[in-house]
């Protein structure tokens, strides 16, 4: 097995570990629609890296045979257990209450490929199902079993890291249609919306499992990764079929939402906004998005947003050196290279 | 000073404490217009019942004077100390992010006699607005200084109120226009949407401080008068000029939310549905709802409520026998009285 695939093996394992652990850890409940409205976008799907991320990270930090030991009832640095998989859990439903949360402010209609939790449920069902997922993501990070002292830290990681989620949320919206934007706004927005819920599934295991050296290194990992993500997530917007994508391609530059290419391109002189004229997905074609793209390749936006991104991986994983050397340790830095080689 | 004016006064004088401390807590921050947004409900205004109740059960417990103690630096049983005055903006935030997220479901436009959040600052910025009030009350809630295993215990008190929260606001708005609504449902529905946070606001200082004991009995306390709060907040929707509201006046019956005051009157035969001709509060006079509620008073639907608050009030004061005789605790008595008499 090549290192790419034992890549992509290792995350869909895990991926049915999260899965089941979900279904058990959020069942349905009363009341009914609220709950089928919470586990909606759960159960259509998701690759679940964060999770994933977070399992890895708790195998290589106790050194051991990835997926060898139960991840409920997890060796920390002394004889006490954890339950690392209900943090697990916590990080994706996290990661799920602000998708809902977004496609509501975004106003999309599709996400992974069915159509948005407020476009099935209407406005009020998918304001409160995020919010309830929001609080059962600290209720489950609350049950990993961790000493107080960790779990108290690892909530507080949470709590802030929430906090980001929604500033950096704000600066998106804020930066729509607004060409002043600068490189390192654009990256500052990204670091909060995006890259610190990876550096909290990073850190999260180091603080529960009491690897207190760990710590800091684990979370620059997860910030430096979490950004390669969001640019690649930008590239993708622009560079994959629709179908593929889930949702209409090119949606970024019809909403005049902000990415590292469209701030390089406009440093470059053309005129991004012009770029897709159009109001909404209905209103434009695929040839649209194929000319925009190729004026965005012609200056060389999108290869500066690939070398970016591809910088961020190799800091990220420049800081795994803090871990022992083992098979969980190569998945994690080979994961941060998916990252950014994914086409979907 | 009679036993009612002591009441309001301690009411008053707290809620300037709990004013400072939310300036203090939650400041002007970047992005600014998201912490606008965050702070423009709690600056417009409010009572600050919760934060009061939590300040109050605080000074029962340790036995001191009223107002005499630091609430930043509260003597815990034990040697330590305790930020009970981080406890109290955490629950009054909690609130503040739930009536946010509330008007722009329930589609409500004035809150507090100002415009709600999501009228002054668009859909987008009120749903961020409460989310980030969300995270902020669990940093705040953790940032007590009480010992680890009693902050994950408060923590996961609050968690766990916040998704019964959610599930009481999913059952109002799923029990809209549906007259099959029983007693019971109806009594479920509040519990969930508004009496678990005054529960949680009576046994949070009772956690921090380590009063074991008095735990359960103080929530079952907060249960009973948070029940008859939202049964005398229905009666104020009825009797209430819309001026001294803040909002309109009979607003319930126009949206059809069930109340104590019409599943009783349904049970007497009274066409509920059919009292409150109008689509929207732009449709409707203050005749109509007159007229509405001399129906609703004819029948006893308005005594029946008005009882059954008297009842769970009753009911909350006795529990407060777990706390020493102390002037705090008569205050915590007349609140409970003082919530079912209120008139705005």
């Amino acid at each position: 097995m090549g290192r790419q695939q034992a890549v992509e093996a290792a995350i869909l394992d895990r991926r049915e570990v999260v899965n089941e652990a979900i279904d058990e850890d959020l069942p349905p409940d009363h009341p009914e629609d609220l709950y089928e409205a919470s586990r909606y976008l759960l159960k259509a799907g998701g690759k679940r890296l964060r999770p994933t991320m977070l399992l890895l990270v708790a195998e290589a930090l106790a050194d051991v045979a990835p997926l060898s030991a139960d991840y409920r009832d997890f060796p920390a640095v002394d004889d006490s257990t954890v339950d690392v998989l209900a943090a697990a859990v916590s990080v994706e439903i996290i990661q799920s209450f602000t998708l809902i949360h977004d496609d509501i402010m975004d106003d999309d209609e599709m996400r992974r490929g069915v159509p948005a939790v407020h476009e099935t449920y209407g406005l009020s069902t998918a304001i409160l199902a995020g919010d309830t997922l929001y609080s059962k993501a600290f209720e489950r990070m609350l049950a990993t079993g961790a000493t107080p002292e960790r779990s108290v830290r690892a909530l507080s990681r949470l709590a802030r890291t929430c906090t980001q989620i929604c500033e950096g949320q704000s600066l998106d919206i804020g930066y729509e249609n607004n060409p002043e934007i600068t490189t390192g706004e654009y990256l500052e927005m990204i670091e909060l919306k995006t890259a610190v819920l990876y550096a909290a599934s990073a850190s999260i295991p180091a603080i529960l499992l009491g690897y207190e050296d760990a710590v800091d290194p684990l979370y620059g990992y997860g910030l430096d990764v979490g950004r390669a993500f969001q640019i690649q997530d930008d590239l993708l917007d622009l560079t994959t079929p629709t179908e593929k994508l889930g949702k209409q391609r090119g949606s970024d530059l019809i909403e005049d939402k902000q990415t590292l290419v469209t701030v390089h391109a406009r440093q470059q002189g053309v005129d991004v906004e012009g770029l897709v004229d159009a109001e909404s997905t209905d209103d434009v074609t695929e040839a649209d998005i194929e000319a925009a793209v190729a004026t965005l390749e012609e200056v060389g936006s999108i290869d500066h947003a690939r070398e970016t991104a591809r910088e961020y991986v190799r800091s990220g994983k420049g800081r795994l050196q803090v871990l022992p050397d083992s098979e969980a340790r190569d998945l994690l830095a080979g994961i941060a290279d998916y990252l950014i080689e994914r086409d979907y």
